[in-house]
Order: C-alpha cells, then sequence, then structure tokens
C-alpha cells in the first residue's frame, strides 16, 4: 500500500527535535510562574538582538491570539481594521479580531496574489471618513506576509504600504505566522533582508512573530517594536486567558527556535522544498500555478483527473476553490518526499497512469 | 549555602516525565490540525470513561481560558455570576469572566474556609431580582474545587449547593485548577468517592479541569457532563484563540496525566506534602492553620520572627495577608523536602535560633 | 432674499403637531416608569392591530438601537449578518451591531439599486462555512425597507429572500426606519399591501419600526412577530440605557403616529413630494434618476452646473458620490416647496434648454 | 373615593410646562440632524456657563446612557470601577457599565448613609493591586449626587475623595441624575454651594447631570470638565445610539431647563417637599428616618400598621426593604399633597383609625 503523504498544511506536521528537547529542559527546576521566569526574561532580549532594537515580546501560545492581542492594542471599540478580503484576521478567525477589539470593524480590500497596495488602501477610507461620527474610525492596517497567497512583500512593498497608512493614521501590524518563511524567501530571492528591514525599518508597529507552523510545538510572540505601544498588552493577554502559568514552556520553544538560525534554517528548507514541487508540477499538462511561490505555499490549478489521481494515490492537499489547490512545504519535509509526489503525480498524467492506478 | 525551596504555588514546578515524554511522542507523524487528531479525539474518550458518563470535552492551555470559556457558554452578557469573595474567577483573572461572558457581573458573596453554603446563596439573590429588568440576571454558580483556601467541598456539599442553585435557575460550574487534588483530599480523608461523585452526580454542568498545576506543562480540559449544552463551545473557543493549531500537544498531555491514574497519583502526594508540612508546623509554637488542610495547600499564620526565619534559610512561600502565609506541595514535591523545611522552621524557633543565624 | 429649502434628509424636518400634542398630553398626571405604563402598554396591542398578529413590541428612541438591538436579539457573538454594502448598519451606525451584538461580523453584499437578491445571499455563505469553526456562524440577513437607495422590496421579493435566509438559517430583520415610505410606496404604485404582508406573511421575524423620520421626535419600536423571540429584548434594551424611565413619552408618540392612519398619511405625502420632484428634474437637461424613485428619496444625477445653480439658489441636498445627490420628500414638505425648488432648477438651465426640455 | 397619590419615585411625574413647550417649539423650522443644529450648539456654551469653565457636554436621553458612557470614557476593558454597593450603576442598570465598558468590574464599597470615604477607597485597593496583571487595574471611581440614600456629599466630602482617587490614579465620576436636588440641598442647608464647587473645583472629572427626574422629558447631558477627556465621546454614543437624530428637541429640553434657574427652582420644591413630609411623619409614633433627608428623598421606617394604612388610604411609596419605605418629592409635587399624605398618615395612627377605616 502507498504511504499518505500530508501536504495540506504546515500545521500537519509535527515539532523539530530542537524543540521538543528544549521543552523538556524547561521543566528542569523551580521557576516562578506566569512569565517572571529566567527564561522568559531571556526571550525578549533575544528578539531585541534579532530585531536589532530594543522591542517588547510577548510569547502567547497560538497565531489567532497572537493577532488579536496585536490589534485590539491598537484599535479601539470604534475603530476599523483595513485588510485583504483572504487575511486570516478576516475569514478564519472566527471573529477572534473583533471578539478582542470589543467589536471594531475588519474593512476587505481586494489586491492581486493576497497583497494590498497603497493605492486599495487609498481606495478604502475615502475622505470624510475619518472625523464623521457615524463611521468606525480608520485605526489599523494588518498585513500578513507571507500572504494568505504564498506571496511576500518586499521590504518596499511593506514600506510602501505603511506610507500610505501613516498617512491615514493608521498603525500597522504584520500577521507573521509564516514571518521566518517569508524572511527566507526574501532571501531566497537573492535579495539581502533582515528581519529588521522586513518590519520596523519598513514601518511596521507590530509584529505576530510565528514559531508554531515552523516547528514550534505552541509558540508565537508579539513583538512592539516601539515598548511604549505594549503598555497594555500584559493585562490584555491576561484576561483572555492567554498568560500562561509555566510560560518558561513556551519561552524555551522560542529561545531554541531562535538559536544559532534554527528558524531561518527550518524556513528555507520548507520554501525549498515548496519551490521544488511547484516547478514539478509545472512541468506537467494543465497544471498552472495561481500564484507566484514565494514562500512554502504552493497554490496551483490542477486537472480534474490529476487532482483525483493525487488523492487516489495518498497525497493530501488542500482544497481552495474551483480547480485550486494549496501544498505546503514544512520545516522538515524531505526533497525524497517531494520527489515522491511528483512521481506519483507524472504518474497519474502518464499515459498508462489509470492502467497503473488499477 | 543553603537550597532555595519554593513551596510558594504548585506552578513553580516543572513537569511530570510521563508528560515530557508524552509531548516528545505526540510529535511523530503528521496529524489533522486543530483538534482533528486522533489523539484529541481519545481524550474524550477517555474523560467520558473517568467520568462514567459521555461527556464533551475540550482541551485549552490555561486554567483561565477553561473557566472563562465555560462561564461564558451559560452565562449571558446580561447575566450574573455567583462565586466567593475569594475565587480565582473573580481576584485573579483580570477580568476575564467579564470579557469572556461581554459583561456579566460576578456577585461576590462571603463563606468561612473559602467555601459557599445554600444560606449564602439564597441571601446574594433576594426575592424579586429574577425578571426585574434592572437587575443583571442570576445564570450560574460558580465552585472552586479545591477551594482558594485549600478546603474540598464532599459530595454531599456540592450537591446541596446545586439543588439551591438549581431553584434560582443556576447552571453550576466548578473550577477544578486542583481537581485532582481535590479529588484526593476526598479519598484521602476515607470518603470513598469518584470523579462523577464529585461533579455531575452531586448536580455540576460544566467542569474545568485542570492538568498544569498538577504535572501538566499546558493542559486543561473543559468538561460538560451534557454535551447538548456544549453546543456552542468550539466556535467560542477558536474565537477567543484557544483552538491550538497542533492540539494534539496538549492532549497528548492529557492522555498520558489520565493513564494508569497518574494524576491521582500525583495529587496524593502533593496533598500528603501539605499534610506533613502541616502536621510539622503545627507543632511549633505560635503557629495556627487558617483553614483546614484538605488538599496540598497550606494556609498558616507564623510569628513575624518565623516567617523572616524561613525567608533567611531560603523557604519561599506566599505572604498571604497579614501574618498568613501559603505553602503548597507540589507532584513532585518530597519527603524529604519537606522534612529539610521543617527543619529549618525548628531551627528558627530553637532557643539558640538568633544566635546560631547570627 | 431667497429662503434657504432644506431637502438633504427626512431628519431636519422637525414634528407633526399630531405628535407634539401627544407628547404635551403624555405629561398629564403620574404614570408608573420604565415601561409599565398604560400607553406603553396599549402600544403593542395597537401594533398588533397593526399587523394583525400577536406581537411583541418595544419602544425605543433611535433607529441604530432598534437595529442594533433587534440584530443582538438573534445574532450570538460568534454569528455574521449579511446585508447590502450600503445598509445602514454597515455605513451608518458606527460599529453599533458590532457592540451590541459583541463583535458579531457583518458581511457585506453588493445589489443593485440597494437591494439584495437570494442569488446574492447565495454566493455570500458558500457551502462548507455553517459549522466550520474558524468562521462566524450565518446567523442573520437584514433589509432595508426602503433601502438605502430608496427603493422598496415587493412583498414577493422579500419572501423570496427570506425562503433562501431560511434555507441557511438565518432570521431576518428589516431596518425599517423608512417603513411608513416603503409600505405607502407599495400602495402608490397600486399594489395592495398591508404592513402584515410586507413583513411577517413575507417572512420578516423582527422589524425595526420607524417613527422619527416620519413626523415623531424620536420613536421607533423593535416589533417581533413571534413574541417567545423577544424573550431577553427587555433586559438587552435596559443595559443598554434604552429603556426610558419616562418612557411614556416615546409610546404616546407611536399612539399619535398610528391613529388614524396618521403615519401613512404622511408617509404617502412625502412619498408624493418625491415623485413630483423626480418627475420635474428629469425634464431638466442632463439629470438622470440614479435609481427608481419608489419611497421618499430622490437619488439623482445632476450636472455640475446645475447642483451648484441649486446649492447657490439656497436649494439643500445632500452630496452622495460623483454626480450623484439625494434629495428627500419628508412627512411636512408641500407641494409648493417641491414646486418652487424645480423653478429654481429651471433658472440655473439655459433659457433654450428649458423650452428644449419642454 | 380617595384620590391616589404616588410617590414611589420623581420618575412617575410628568414634565414641566416649560420643558414641554421647549419641545412644541423646538419642532419650528428645518434644523441640521444629529446634533449639528444650533440649540445643541448652545446647550454646550450654556453649561459652560453655569459651571464657570469651558466644558465639552453631550445631551442624552438617559441617565443609564450617560453613566454607562462617562466611565466607559475612562475605564479600559480591564479596568476597575469602584463605587457605593448600592450605586445605581452598581444595581440599577442591568450591568450597562460593564457593557460599555466592554467587562471593567464594578468594586463594591460600603458606606453609612449611601455615602463613601477616603477610608473605604483605600481598602478597595489595597497595596500591589495597581500593576498586578492578575487584576483589573483601579481606572475610576464613582459617587451619586445625590446618594441612593438621599443624602449629598459636601463639596469638602467630594474634595476629600478626589483626593484619595488621585492618589490611586482614578478619574471621578459623578452620577448626578439628582444633581439639581443635591445642589438645592446644599444650597437649602445655607452652605453657599455652586455647580462649579460641588464638581470640578472638587475634582470631579465627568458628571451625569440629570434633567429627567427634575421635569424633563427626557434629557440628561454628560459634562466633561476637561473637554480634552471628551476626545472619542461623540463616537461612543453614537455607536451605543444614543445620537438622537432629532437631537435638538433633547437639546431644546436642556436649555429650557437650564433658562432662569427653573432647574434649581424644580429641585429645591422638591427637596422642600421631601423635607415637608420627613417631619410630619417622624413626629407619628414608631416613624424613623432611615437616613438624612438632604434632597428629595425620602427613607423612613413605618410600622406595618401604618404602612398598611398608607396603602390603603391611597399613598404609593416604594417599598425598600424591611420596614423602611422611600417617597420622593418632584419638581411639581405641592405642599398641598404633601399635607394630605401627612394627615392620611395620621388619621391612620388615631386611636379610632382602624375603626374609623374597617
Amino acid at each position: 500500500m502507498t504511504d499518505v503523504i500530508n501536504l495540506a498544511s504546515d500545521n500537519v506536521a509535527g515539532a523539530a527535535p530542537q524543540i521538543l528537547a528544549a521543552i523538556a529542559r524547561a521543566g528542569d527546576g523551580r521557576a516562578r510562574s506566569y512569565g517572571h521566569d529566567d527564561v522568559t526574561r531571556r526571550i525578549e532580549a533575544r528578539l531585541s538582538e534579532v530585531f536589532e532594537r530594543r522591542v517588547a515580546a510577548f510569547p502567547v501560545a497560538t497565531g489567532t491570539a497572537a493577532n488579536a492581542l496585536a490589534l485590539a492594542t491598537f484599535t479601539p471599540p470604534y475603530g476599523a481594521v483595513l485588510c485583504h478580503r483572504e487575511a486570516h484576521i478576516a475569514v478564519d478567525e472566527c471573529g477572534a479580531p473583533e471578539f478582542y477589539t470589543h467589536g471594531a470593524k475588519l474593512i476587505l480590500a481586494e489586491g492581486d496574489h493576497g497583497k494590498l497596495t497603497p493605492a486599495t488602501l487609498e481606495a478604502a477610507f475615502p475622505e470624510g471618513w475619518r472625523g464623521d461620527v457615524h463611521r468606525s474610525q480608520p485605526a489599523m492596517l494588518s498585513l500578513s506576509q507571507a500572504t494568505e497567497s504564498g506571496t511576500v512583500y518586499t521590504p518596499a512593498e511593506v514600506a510602501a504600504l505603511t506610507d500610505a497608512a501613516r498617512h491615514h493614521g493608521l498603525a500597522v501590524h504584520m500577521d507573521g505566522s509564516r514571518f521566518a518563511n517569508a524572511l527566507a524567501g526574501q532571501m531566497g530571492a537573492g535579495q539581502g533582508c533582515s528581519p529588521a528591514e522586513l518590519t520596523w525599518k519598513a514601518g511596521i508597529d507590530v509584529l505576530s512573530f510565528g514559531g508554531t507552523k515552523n516547528g514550534c510545538v505552541m509558540a508565537e510572540a508579539v513583538v512592539f517594536f516601539d515598548p511604549v505601544k505594549a503598555a497594555d498588552f500584559a493585562l490584555r493577554r491576561k484576561r483572555a486567558g492567554h498568560l500562561l502559568s509555566k510560560m518558561r514552556f513556551v519561552s524555551a520553544q522560542l529561545e531554541a527556535y531562535l538559536a544559532d538560525d534554527l528558524w531561518l534554517g527550518l524556513a528555507a528548507n520548507a520554501n525549498a522544498r515548496a519551490r521544488q514541487l511547484a516547478e514539478g508540477l509545472q512541468a506537467l499538462p494543465g497544471v498552472a500555478l495561481e500564484h507566484p511561490v514565494e514562500a512554502n505555499e504552493v497554490f496551483v490549478r490542477l486537472p480534474a483527473a490529476l487532482a483525483a489521481g493525487l488523492q487516489r494515490e495518498g497525497v493530501i492537499a488542500a482544497h481552495w476553490e474551483g480547480e485550486v489547490w494549496r501544498f505546503v512545504g514544512a520545516f522538515d519535509t524531505t526533497a525524497e518526499t517531494i520527489e515522491t509526489v511528483l512521481q506519483r503525480a507524472r504518474s497519474c498524467v502518464a499515459p498508462d497512469a489509470v492502467a497503473a492506478a488499477g
């Protein structure tokens, strides 16, 4: 029987051995609870190094919590957050941003390949909106990096958007649940790019820094590039039930994640697997990429027969819509696995594929 | 130099080796995300066995999340929750119940040793309250088990309270962040008592079943004894950011926790250490227990000299108020450790203790 | 100097003499407060007559309160409300629906002339949405009647929409801030149509029944066609601060409004003035109606010179967008006033243009 | 048959003729909607005169709205508001403060005769509370003036409380639903006292300035003594549905209310009637005042026979608790009415009263 290969998401993967080892180590001895432990204290310093600036950083266990808390810190209940129509915060969090902001409104904008542009931002808040008491007030712009379409904003694109946002008085959030993949993607594209350049140097105020999708068990951090803005974050996190009593077990994951550039290595592998897969699939008849592959996700149109064939062969992708499927490279996906997927795909389109499958 | 012994809380402990091993194992292979994995599915069945009834059970990472979500499921925004003045939900969660219920009111009642009685409940909602549109409507009673004073309700006491609650149309929540200690306490008191007898057989509707304080890394479960009542829980959990993408890592902790009665064994140890400490301290001049020791917490009045002496000797307790200090036995506290604490305490009160310390 | 004529909104008008007289009378003698007075009791009975069915009805002072409370009664915090992109609840209430529902999401749909169709509804909630824990759950459809474009749904159109809504498990709200104008519009169109036929007989669950825009000082009512559904409305109204202590002063307005078909007479006048204006303006060169005039609002494209001329001549309209302006007929607008507006408009266009148009 | 005399509340009265006349006048002509009218503009200036300082003032229709909006402006969702256990915001508003603040906590304090003292404030927030992330953060103190017991804080008492509040970093709200009665009470007590002295000069930040209970139909104003603090009030009011489209009808009431000291005259009458009643009742055997009568409310213990007798004689009071009843003087209560009540009371305690009643 054929082995099942699940590429539907990076969430289906387990955790990197370094992360698991860090959890095991974190349990040694007594430590102060609720984040007053040494590991948690070190994490903020470590992230400040990584981002080349004194940041305020708060570990949490889920990306939805990171996003919703970050938004709530900058958005009053009568505020509005602009985001892409397909943003995770808009379509995948069951209204968490509205819950945490106490009813702020998400304003949905269109944009090719999951990306917003300054022009869409201008169109979203026409003149006369701000100050009109009948309207939720523009408060924030939220960008996904990498985007929901697997594309990546360049530092210049981010800067152009944050410039426009600033012009409208908006703070800017980056949903970086795949921040490592975005960063590795920029690096992989031959564009020298640092964590700082992709965030605060390009005008980002607050980042949901993801670890879970890239090899952690459950570890994200909300990173404020101006610590002053984080003044009430700890209170919001606590009342949301996201202050873990044994916080060191999350912080330890982040520490291991950031050690020796583990995070970038894992992301680089995931991205490479996505590129490998995209290249292989594109060579097949009737296959077309839906979006450029710039991080670890491949959105691709598959002929119905190929889609069915892959399913039959035990290759699991996520059905997106119509003919579009998503395949995701994970931190631990191997080149061999992708090659196997491609072999199976090729076998589905080979003249004798049906007979062989029978 | 003297070793520091930290008995301030059970949260300062690490995690049981069986729990850490389960986390390490949980990472093997691919699994469906967001709780659709096999381990998570098994947990509900396992808890149904433990509670001798088909339950709906939802893992979450923190006790505050468990409590707030449980309350929100039964309490409308215009509702009121009755609890003890010192309940964790009232004084330790930064308003999480109010956040999750969207503004319901906590009604605080007094009660000796952290315990409510049917009489306090009657007094809390005088006639004419229900149906009066000017008043938040009585919706729920929340009991802590073990209580915030380290005492334990007997099944009969719970039943008397839930009877009174039912009479007022209240659903009943049990905050069981130390449920294992409460249960082990009842057993240890020679009172045969099962998980079922302490909960739904005594009229409890929903339980925050705690694991973190008793040896888990981060693992709690919200247990509904009537699954029908849990209809919208999954949605509330998701929008609160408490649905973990790699849920199996929490579920695996719970699975290990419940296997081979590990949870009861850990709790029994913690309780025994609390009793050992309480007995030893009580023998010292000027020391008096503030509350009966029925689980793993010791609330005790210490003469100022003794309190200062213990601090000097590296024994960390939590200062409660005035002369009262809290010591907590953890799942992994050893009898030797407690004996060391007692030796240090005795040395502080010995005639020549002051000279020796000098 | 030319008199200013303000047709920007029906809100700029004062109140009908019958309404003012009712307020003056309502102050006689003592009455129970908070809606326990006789007038308030009578209103529910009167509305039950008007709608030919036992209804539960709750007076409030503003349309935004009526809408937001009605939505909150049927929509959980994790719910979603489908409405037109230009619905008052979406763009004119500063997030009141999100506030009252505690963060539910408005799903915005397109539709010509302010109207939704069953097809747009189908498109809004694709298969797989309901039950997906990552998505706000479809809870309600909200229709504006008359619409924000001054058009009116026929009973058959309403029924088709509520059928589709029912299929998706949605309750249906009608924002009737101009319900009288919509009803009078249907009647005026020669289509026999009753309050019942335009609401519950066509599947509406709850109606925001407007009075303020049509001659009241401040008087709206939330009407539930199934009184059982209104079980907690009174509590929600009170905690929102919308239970008036001297409620009789609002109820008395509604009583006078409904007496002797005053409401329909006022609305018929407003509608007739809108038609009169629309016909007159259409005769001018370069003028085009943006939407059919089916109630008391005229949305019309005006050549820039004409728009400027009217302003100069003291005719105030609301600038909508681009070349589109809104003129609104009020309950007390006279035919002479409209004729004066038309004369001024004709004077603004060149003499030969008028002749040509004539 | 005996006429019914209803003294249960000042809410059972109608409205002063000057107020009704102002409403009738307000309907003349066109006016800009949503508070952009001339009357509303004048009200802020007029209140600035009354309070001898530039204030920001916002009319609303109910006291609950005024209170809840005022609290929400200063209290974050994770905040806490200290108030008397019997404060209207705590027991009579169905959780409106919690709704508007998005879940802040009311901390209830005891105090004789409805009054708080600096000592109770100190006790409420013990050291270590502020900054403890597990605790709702102290944000505001709310005082009722007159209190729920019909007593009045002197300017010195207010100043002592606001001093203590400032020490704890709390803003201070005054619930002045009976502010006129409190002020008139201070004046009546021979203590020269101005609106300014009773509010901002004594450290109040925001006042719910009541009109409804004292002769208006529905008219309150939220008055900010530092207009900068009111920055987002208009948005909060709108999204709560408390921005009236025909705002001039509320503003006109306030204008008439403040003209020629009408408000103080009405309040002085109400207070005088309360004193008249209190003196008369006190002369009867077995009658005892529960609280000093310092405004327009009389809380009095009545022997059961007298209470029953008064009811039989058509005198309606509000049953408070046990033997305590509340009688309230209204703006239009006459000395003759009170004398009639006293006659009836005397007849109930006369030796032959029972026989006569039989």
